[in-house]
């Protein structure tokens, strides 16, 4: 029995995060049989943005392609899930979430990582429940963040409520490469001291700490990480797989995967990754380490967005004022982890407090949002102050804020029902009308059909 | 006061190992500055393949180039040489190594790391008195490889041997990335247990495992370890500098460098880096995470050496029977480190080997120098049965190699007589008479000149 299990990512955020999701179901086809073979704690196959980017840019249909995977693979499959967002940018009421998490698993899926970027477990708590209710494995996420609130005891109650909640395991989501290595060890003993279920921890390589902090949290009891194989691996990627299972080889830590196989796999990998890298798909610059999201604290895809955005209004001289100011609004708007959307709403609103010379002079709408409680509960209270600013009169919501939402399915059903051809298309269009609608559009036109072998398939396979 | 010092390899190992030794003088002197203000236990600066490239390749009198280093740095300037062999692949005669290890320090050298690729101290030991008596600092080194007869007492027992030489400090080279986290722990920790002199520890990312070994080495008190600057970091290179400050920062093992000068010395590379991968001298390749070497136990360079070598012969199919092949020729060869030049003969001849069909029916000479003894003694001894098929009736030799080298330096500078402009030009002359030689007629010819202000400079910072 191996003491450390690995999840390899290669099928979902490893090429997320090189490549703009563009890996295409023809890239993975022909290794998924020895992907399976390898005995990974899972397969990060779909969710994030790949049900997006399948049908936005690869003429994809993200159902068939998880069926795909499916059928080769008896490994664990695993997605991501934005909780309330489910993989969209917005709030969806519950049903459609339900609905979303119930053909998920009917698709393929075993275990659903579920997110979200306050933190407030309310807008896990649906999903959570509704992948209890289709047998699936819910893993409930804590997105890790530095900030005077953000200590060792806000982690494990967050990772407590979260397992009251029915997760059957914690992930701690490093989205950003801020975890090093003893903070890792640190954090990952606190949370396994409190919590019962299995812990898995997920970072990105970008700050070039990744492995050390692996390394580190295994030391201190994780039972899982997530990695991807060497050439997806590194810089905004994952730690690659092969080197952490040759240092744990023969240790209390052994994986027990076999490095000739894992070295096969590599070895499919590396004319893909040539042949990304000769399209442009690939950059080399995000394959390098970038120490600043450590010196800042912030991620390193934020840095080169504010760097962008005062380009734009030709005040990049501004630039230290900015990195001042953004740890200013980051606690004006109550310490949120810096991801999408909180990444940008923070980014753009010290932007604009330093061009204006005034803060909070201008206000965009997902800032005040945000300040309104529309995303939820803030890790800390937003001081009144700013919320008199920015509110003036109106009311701040307390409540989930998915608790404003009347059922949505059948209106979207009713909308989109010239295009029906699977159940999952109502779902499709749910999330991105826009995308799905073009998708179906085209599909009608015969350019590309579903293949009804593949849409029976999924009940053969995961009876729920 | 740091815990933990770093060496810093932009300005040798880590273009050496991923640009062919190419960095011009002219990307190094606009950082030389900044660099020397961040407070690196040591740069390594100068020696290795750097001496060969700058006469073969870049116009540049290596000489000099230290000079110009020298004088924009106090910080210590470190160099690797190869034992008796000093920069070049042939057995000196002690007076040329004594008059290499005087000019070195005269023109600014602060800490020699001086090796031998079978580990015989022996051929290390006069460059370790030479440095001794010029008021350099000696630093012994052990080449890591992993064989049944490199135990922890074998590597201890090297270390003791070069203390008791004079070294300053132990030098644990893995210079094929083999070295694995917890078996680094074991390995510094011995050896810190056996010698009261300070060590370091040196690696290379090639298999992906470099930040984790360094890791584990400093939890088990290592002094010292060679790190690159992010942008010339990873692949083959060293691991990076700032994740590992940054992992270390406030732990017990602090360097003290600052994070912020880091991060201005990597944007320095940035461009740098670009530029070579524009011109083709980088290859993005070599960049990548390889396991093999950690399969097979040989480096990386050499696997591949061994498939260019069968395509030569049309016999790639016999790749797997090679790689059998390998560890047994090695064994009758006494289980030398696989490096320049044990790495090229042990696989060479587990090629011919396999071709032949017939083990040792065709033998190069630089097998049975080896076998002879030549190159010194192998780390257990050659089987009779091997030395007799080998050697025939020739006697091997059981001296020190230099031993049977009479004095060469008088004879050297006669022949380059004409071209003498300054000292060390006999140096020059003596490591690579050809490339010296035409190094020489092009500086004659007035393409470039030595600049004498630097000659006379070094007299002047490094008196002895």
């Amino acid at each position: 029995m191996p003491k450390v299990g690995i999840t390899e990512t290669v099928l979902r955020d490893a090429h997320q995060s090189l490549i703009a999701t563009r890996m295409k179901i023809d890239d993975m086809l022909p290794i998924l049989e020895k992907l399976d073979s390898v005995g990974y704690h899972s397969l990060e196959a779909w969710g994030g943005a790949t049900f997006d980017a399948c049908l936005r840019f690869l003429d994809e249909d993200p159902w068939e392609r998880l069926r795909k995977i499916r059928s080769k693979t008896k490994t664990k499959l695993q997605m991501l899930l934005r909780g309330q967002n489910i993989l969209a940018y917005k709030n969806f009421a519950d049903d459609v979430v339900e609905y979303f998490v119930q053909k998920s698993i009917a698709n393929g899926i075993d275990i659903l990582r579920i997110f979200d970027a306050l933190n407030d477990a309310r807008n896990i708590e649906t999903a959570i429940k509704a992948c209890k209710k289709e047998g699936g494995h819910a893993q409930g996420t804590v997105c890790y963040t530095i900030s005077p609130v953000h200590n060792l005891q806000h982690f494990v109650n967050d990772a407590k409520q979260l397992v009251e909640m029915g997760s059957d395991s914690i992930c701690i989501k490093d989205m950003a490469g801020l975890l090093t290595p003893y903070a890792a060890f640190e954090l990952v003993k606190a949370i396994k001291e409190n919590v019962k279920v299995p812990v898995q921890l997920h970072t990105h390589y970008t700050s070039g700490v990744g492995s050390m902090t692996y390394l580190k949290a295994i030391e201190a009891g994780v039972d899982v990480v997530d990695c991807a194989i060497s050439p997806m691996a590194l810089g905004t990627s994952q730690p690659a797989t092969e080197p952490l299972v040759a240092t744990l080889k023969n240790t209390p830590f052994d994986t027990g995967l076999d490095l000739g196989l894992l070295s096969e796999i590599a070895e499919y990998f590396r004319p893909i990754k040539d042949k990304y890298l000769e399209s442009g798909l690939l950059d080399v610059k995000v394959m390098g380490v970038d120490v600043n999201a450590l010196i800042y604290q912030v991620p390193g895809g934020m840095l080169s967005n504010l760097v962008s955005q005062l380009k734009q209004s030709n005040a990049v001289d501004k630039y230290e004022e900015v990195l001042k100011e953004v740890p200013r609004v980051r606690e004006d708007f109550g310490y949120p982890p810096l991801v999408t959307p909180t990444s940008q709403i923070v980014g753009t609103q010290a932007v604009l407090n330093v061009l204006m010379g005034e803060r909070y002079k201008m206000v965009p709408k997902e800032s005040k949002a945000l300040v309104k409680g529309e995303y939820g509960k803030t890790p800390a209270p937003i001081p009144a102050e700013i919320t008199n600013k920015i509110l003036g009169d109106e009311e701040p919501i307390t409540c989930r804020p998915a608790d404003l939402l009347s059922p949505e399915l059948d209106g979207i059903r009713d909308q989109m029902k010239e295009y029906l051809e699977q159940e999952e298309d109502v779902l499709s269009y749910a999330l991105f009308p826009q995308v799905a609608e073009n998708f179906f559009k085209l599909r009608q036109a015969g350019k590309y059909g579903i293949d009804s072998n593949m849409v029976d398939y999924k009940d053969k396979v995961h009876p729920v």
